[in-house]
């Protein structure tokens, strides 16, 4: 999963939450494009390490660099935007894939974004959230598995509740 | 949909996100809990009058006064956190429901939240995001009928492409 724009501590929050998205939902690993930022790399990290998982995070000078690599290993590269084909009418053709790259952008999309990807997808046709498109795209990928999904070698869990936090260490 | 815990700068994108992704994936409204903010009230609606819609945004300086008086008037609150019940589990009974109230925190949370919340429910059993929980949340809850959604009396909308941006006025 790539995410291209990211200014460090502008957009510190947004770029945290695209990465918690894309391991909570499944995603293998996050580069994101833009500053080097080694207070939100940390941060993902230590998520990791508590809640379980091997997903990584990297950083890249150049999301065209990485798309045209991602795409000459058999990449199918998929772009969330507005503008894009209604993600019901594209899921298909990508479910068939093996191996996708999705590429979501921050505030500014550069033009070139479009024409590089293989497809350009769009959840909603509306304006909201590169958060969300990243959520729902990926909920509709997996078929909806992210409350089965585990996370291997977790130092905590959470035991599910109505009402209240039920949260365990994986000695209890 | 009630959000709680807006500091006007440092919540600003984050917040926006929340009610653009409630707008787009068809809650009604969102009442924000904490700081008054016009820049983004303003943010929202000029969203909402070149996109189409009804979605309001109203501010109130208390959530338990709000989550309150919804609860007096017949609503379901359901609030959105990795410790609910899956939502998987939670559906079926939300969806008998006519009227719900979904609550999304901000990074530090009321204990008192999740007892005042009719239910808790929880999207992956992970930490991710807000923004996320309250898409596939609303995607779930509408059934994936976001695509087909109409938003009366836009003045502009798109023309979905595979590539390239495709935006129409309404005039077209």
């Amino acid at each position: 999963m790539l995410r291209y724009g990211h200014r460090s501590a502008r957009d510190f929050r947004v770029t945290s939450h695209c990465a918690l998205v894309a391991r909570a939902f499944g995603a293998e690993q996050i580069i994101i494009c833009g500053a080097q930022d080694n207070d939100l790399a940390k941060s993902i990290e230590k998520v990791t390490k508590n809640w379980g998982g091997t997903f990584k995070t990297s950083f890249s000078e150049s999301w065209q660099k990485e798309i045209k690599k991602y795409k000459e290993s058999g990449f199918f590269a998929v772009h969330l935007t507005m503008f894009g084909l209604p993600v019901n009418k594209a899921m298909p053709k990508i479910r068939k894939q093996k191996k996708v790259l999705i590429i979501i952008g921050s505030q500014k999309v550069e033009r070139n974004v479009y024409e590089h990807a293989d497809a350009n997808v769009s959840i909603t046709l509306q304006p909201h959230s590169e958060i969300s498109a990243l959520a729902v795209f990926l909920d509709r990928f997996f078929d909806g598995n992210f409350m089965t999904k585990k996370f291997p070698q977790s130092k905590i869990h959470l035991k599910p509740q109505l009402k209240g936090k039920g949260v365990l260490s994986n000695t209890d």
